[in-house]
């Protein structure tokens, strides 16, 4: 169907995925994920996804932000449509940068502004998780251990990729 | 040239740009920009722009996030391709959402990891200024006050988006 192919265009100094048809030159850029570790009474919100990739594992509450929203306001959107909970933020936990993917991750402390969560259409299942109930064998993505790392930690300002993983290669 | 309009793909629930000649689909996303603030002997790098929008005015070593690069690596890039700047990142500073345009900018804190400044294509100049040399009437956009000021307020952790603007309205 499409017609697009790689060039570099004039005054600029790399490849660009060009319409052949109309000209237009369709930006790749890194994409923002936003989401959030949510905790209530020392446990953690998890859902359990629906769609691919990695259907059937647990993840947390994120996704990718949209345009006119802020990073906060994606992130308790982000848990509204998966888990139809009212977040408040409490603050940045951790960004990870998914190089090989062209991600960034932006995730969020975050507890219950009121009670009530449901799976949302992307989610099997939402639950709340202790400590040692959280089933590790079935995480989603690393970066979901890395979070809940982070967050276990308690660390004080917010963390990067993990020192053996700078450019996010086991980050999806 | 072009022949795209807004539709909203089956499946999904806002509008989309979609090529009517290719049904190629752009996804428009926030744009991330990563920028520092770079500290030696307690003077701060700053970059005379030489571009639009903001000609002749001072900016921090700052830019749009590349695909296939983390956010540590765009802004040792940015202060290289500015003001031939090598640069040691000490953590992040502040992430910064202007919703408005779509942007999120998360800045960092950084010293020369070498010496020697000079103009990159896209500076008139670049200096290092005593904090109260800083051109405050000449600066190219209100995040880059934020971040001065959350610099100059040593936070602990990260900052986001000042109280009195938390859309990012003032931030372009």
């Amino acid at each position: 169907m499409s017609n697009f192919s790689r060039r570099t265009p004039e005054g600029e100094d790399r490849e660009r995925l060009i319409c052949g048809d109309c000209g237009f030159v369709a930006y790749e850029n890194p994409k923002i994920v936003v989401g959030s570790v949510v905790v209530e009474e020392g446990r953690i919100l998890l859902c359990r996804r629906a769609i691919e990739p990695r259907r059937g594992f647990w993840t947390l509450p994120a996704g990718y932000m949209e345009l006119g929203e802020t990073t906060e306001e994606g992130a308790r959107r982000e848990a509204w449509e998966e888990a139809c909970a009212r977040l408040e933020l409490d603050g940045i936990l951790a960004i990870y940068s998914i190089a090989r993917i062209g991600q960034v991750q932006i995730i969020y402390r975050a507890h219950m502004a009121e009670p009530g969560i449901a799976a949302g259409p992307e989610s099997l299942d939402v639950r709340f998780f202790a400590w040692e109930d959280i089933p590790w064998d079935d995480i989603a993505f690393p970066s979901v251990h890395w979070a809940l790392k982070a967050w276990a930690a308690g660390l004080p300002t917010i963390a990067g990729n993990p020192a053996d993983d700078p450019r996010g290669v086991a980050g999806l």
